[in-house]
């Protein structure tokens, strides 16, 4: 029986294959509008200030600050209001001592204007506030007091976005609001995904005695998809070494990346060991993983692009993808430091044996308490898809340490 | 000056906004496999037990139980292996006393075999492991030992999946672990958006004085796809009643929800209010949200469609639009329980002041200490999208806390 060799923890495991990950894939130009979930490819500079006009931050009146110093509400200041700047229109209004202009929210400042009164601190005798009129003010305000200034959000040419950034709702805005329409960002990788396994059969087949359904394909596409990457479906391939090699050479020239789920027999993971190293340089990288489940993952690099061998099994497959096949996806769009992933403490419901030296990932179901959230392990075998189905996320006992006592609070990584 | 009237915190808001929104979109089937991100509009039952045949858990020999009793490495017990049971093919072999097969990892255990003995227990001195051929077993297995039984994972007819479960990677693998190719999910939401504003023009335009770029549109659209929704962008409409109300009336026509970021100023806040209210009933059901940015939001329902109201400041919009919107998004699909939000803990880089009786949410950028994650606030006005885009989360500050102090621990709402 051979042993597994390069046993590795995780996070050497992943530093390893991001040293012979160095090259991104391609920049396309793509409009902002419908750049969500897109990288960067390189960083975007600022055409313009933001805002480029100073806007009051309030409803009320434009004034110069001076001539409000003092004002209280027993001895108030006394402003002619002599005009009103429209929205989205100059303030052409010129400001001399003792004047004032109505402003509302958002609207441009006078140049000879300093400061916005808001106007719950004024009073009028004019029946309506049709300049010019006169009021009250009650409250002295500051130089730049309820005024954005020019630049405030940012200043012209400032980074407003550095190369490898994944693309949320408020960078999609923030981009628009400096008219900047199109965005340079990296081409989204394409991801092969076969199966093996003389027993796997198509989802829309009657499986038989000793058959059963694919299912790594379908956890793995989806998982692709939600990092970025298209999926593309390779099909079920034969327990055959030559059958393995040209369906993974035929995938890897037509992809950004592969992915295999190979059967969990020993004797199948060599084969992927070997079709992998024949793929080209550097091959396979590791081979085993010090993790449960998912131990005999094998990660390569074959011409800069990531070939994973997963366990047949799918909780492993699934854990293992997540360790390894999202942060390609996302290293191969140029993305350096990547995405947070979600995670709620929670207190244990159960006690967890591990074994030291090997990083475990449980599933856990959250039950919401009256004071505090519970994980509740959702024990079972790595072969049972709905220990999955059934969990929120998964509990991650560290590599140090020997289990996890019923009460302890725990971290919980969030699917 | 009007008053806000009938401001409430976020979660009775919230609650309020879900009394008068029953009903769920129509259902549609689809291929289980692009069904990602959709929820399930009934409650899915297995047609099936999984596993369907029991499978071996390991690669070794199927044997019966009884026969190793006492096994151990001073005393092996000797098995006569008498065939292999192939990969995919049902398990025809029949044991006797004394009797193994050869069995792979997710292979189909014999009728008469009720445990596996893992290869590494095992030793033969025969050659090649072409039965038959004998075996010394170094250690007994209990019945059921290294064996999956028929419906470990799911028993024929179970409930796998609730209605209002909004699907993930895993889930779709549990459906066609099934051979459940097809499913039926609730419609996507189609969430009409209209940006108000004399001031706003699109992004595609060269801004004059006093003029600015319409953020919130692309925002709120980012956030709908996320939440599994469809933005319609409908495009600016001028702060004016009867214009605003035509482009709303029409909106809410062709669409299941129906989004306005208003002005900010008081009076087209004002108009938007009317304008709900005149679209049908029972229209605005609170205009005010104890919480800060985005207090002057406006929520309403008409004809089981959500309307909602947003500030015009971007911060407050998306915040705002994170609080309604996508609960609302949610709800028309059916779920029930909103999918939990990202969450880290980290230490607060720097005191904040808050107002108690009202939420604050503060943007904040994450740090990576040797030891710990700082929480650094993003401070700046609401107006300022930078914020949120030099942002990883939000702070909240609970509806009874007068402020947060540096060093104290704070979660972080990932976005």
């Amino acid at each position: 029986m051979p042993e597994f060799f390069n046993v590795l923890p995780p996070d050497e495991a992943r530093a390893l294959l991001f040293e012979h990950l160095r090259a991104v894939l391609p920049a396309e130009i793509m409009a902002t509008e419908d750049a969500l979930g897109r990288v960067t490819a390189t960083a975007v500079h600022s055409p313009q200030p933001l805002p480029a006009f100073r806007r009051s931050t309030m409803d009320g009146y434009a004034v110069r600050a001076k001539d409000t110093y003092g004002a209280s509400e027993g001895l108030p200041a006394f402003l002619a209001v002599i005009g009103e700047v429209p929205m989205g229109q100059a303030a052409e209004v010129e400001l001399g001592t003792g004047q004032a202009t109505i402003v509302h929210t958002g609207g441009m400042i006078p140049a000879t204007a300093d400061a916005v009164v808001q106007i719950e601190h004024t009073q009028t005798m004019a029946g309506e506030m049709i300049p010019p009129f006169e009021i009250e003010v009650f409250k002295a305000v500051a130089v730049g007091q309820n005024v954005l200034q020019v630049g405030e959000d940012v200043a012209l040419d400032a980074v407003v976005l550095p190369a490898g950034h994944l693309l949320r709702p408020q960078d999609l805005g923030g981009l628009l609001a400096l008219g900047i329409t199109e965005v340079s960002v990296s081409r989204q990788p394409s991801v092969g995904i076969l199966a093996t396994g003389d027993e796997v059969i198509p989802p829309q087949e009657m499986t038989g005695p000793g058959q059963i359904r694919d299912i790594n394909s379908y956890t793995v596409a989806g998982v692709t998809q939600q990092a970025g990457g298209v999926p593309l479906l390779g099909g079920i391939v034969p327990d055959d070494l030559a059958a393995l090699q040209a369906a993974a050479a035929d995938m890897l020239a037509r992809c950004d990346m592969l992915v295999m789920s190979a059967g969990s027999s020993v004797s199948v993971r060599d084969v992927t060991v070997e079709v992998v190293d024949r793929l080209g340089k550097p091959g396979v990288l590791l081979h085993g993983v010090a993790t449960r489940p998912g131990k005999p993952t094998i990660v390569g690099v074959v011409d800069n692009k990531p070939v994973i061998g997963l366990p047949g099994n799918p909780v492993s497959a699934m854990v293992q993808f997540d360790m390894f096949g999202v942060p390609a996806i996302y290293r191969l769009q140029g993305v350096q430091t990547m995405p947070r992933r979600g995670r709620v403490w929670a207190r244990l419901g159960q006690n967890i044996a591990s074994e030291s030296g090997r990083e475990d990932y449980i599933p856990a179901r959250l039950e919401e308490g009256e004071e505090r959230l519970t994980a509740v392990p959702v024990f079972g075998k790595s072969n049972l898809i709905y220990t999955l189905v059934n969990a929120d996320g998964l509990i991650k006992v560290p590599l140090n340490k020997g289990g996890l006592l019923a009460g302890e609070w725990v971290e919980v990584r969030l699917f």
